[in-house]
């Protein structure tokens, strides 16, 4: 089991999934921060202690809320398949110099998207972003059905 | 390393694996496609070139986008923890034709899941596909726990 | 490949994986339930069955569904990171020991906001549950980076 991590190429999967899960795992307490600073919250638990008054207004949804929760949703649709590829495609043993290629891009261009979507950045930032994200997908999902094909 | 993929077990894996996460990746243009075609944004930033009228129109949601949406959701609810638990169950070293049956019907169950979700087709299509493939991944889950079980 | 399953570390993690995937997969079945008692649906084609007017009201949403829902989306921002994290932390090779604590205290932390969140506890309790859950994902993948960077 230790030889994987041996492996440049295991490592530099194991590197930049790491990269990419920690930055949509700090969604999460971007969301809180926003949810405290913009006064908008999802439960009534979380404002039990302010008047029947101000907890309704507590209780409204706000749009910059709404967009980190949405960019948040967009990482889990992209990133979560760029991982399990990811993994499928370093067991298929692609040159490092291509592998890196991939991985490189791809964690760019999600940090890219995230810049765009919170800061509502212009189009086509958040497209680009995106599209470069599914690209590096799409390419390692071609090579690992390509060569591993067993129906 | 390369060893991996010379078993047939895990090429099936992968195999498998690879194709419920490209057809839960296609959601993502799907969405964009509705989305286009409904005229139905969630980002101020999509309609910048638009007057403020047309805008408030194309900001509005709108039901076929909010469905592939749910459908799109349903997909990362589901086969997430399939290819999490699939993986472990093929670490088992199960069965070839075993693991064989597990994967085609799920990847058949989601592939008709989608097709009833996005074309609303009549009940119980889509929960037939749901409960397939829910039912494909306990089944797994229950050989791992029992064959791994270390607390 | 049989080799892994006979290591007590890795069987560590399978068994804390696959518990906290069956915990996720459960709030499927659990918004169904929800669904149904409330009478709220999502999806025209649910309550074909009924009258118009019955459809109407059986087609809106429903604070207690919702809650359970985001309860749901809670699960895979956090379940599903960790599970990442968690195989190339064990891949790693960290202490038995260690590894456990981490996975325990996961598989606890999120059963905690579960049960906080479905019921409507009293805060801190969901809080507690998420970050508890947040700090041990973000120490294995200190652990992980610190351990493996290839950039």
């Amino acid at each position: 089991m230790a030889n994987l991590m041996e492996d440049e190429l295991f490592r530099a999967f194991t590197t930049y999934a790491a990269i990419v899960i920690v930055k949509m795992l700090l969604m999460g307490p971007l969301t809180a921060y926003y949810r405290i600073t913009r006064g908008s919250f999802a439960n009534i638990e979380d404002v039990a202690r302010k008047s029947a008054d101000e907890q309704k207004k507590l209780l409204r949804t706000h749009p910059d809320v709404e967009r980190v929760r949405r960019c948040h949703l967009n990482d889990l649709e992209n990133i979560v398949p760029f991982l399990g590829i990811a993994l499928l495609y370093t067991l298929t043993g692609p040159e490092l110099s291509s592998a890196l290629l991939h991985f490189r891009v791809f964690a760019g261009s999600r940090i890219l998207h995230t810049i765009s979507y919170v800061c509502a950045l212009p189009q086509p930032c958040r497209s680009v972003g995106y599209f470069a994200g599914f690209i590096v997908t799409s390419s390692m999902a071609y090579r690992v059905l390509s060569t591993v094909l067993f129906l």
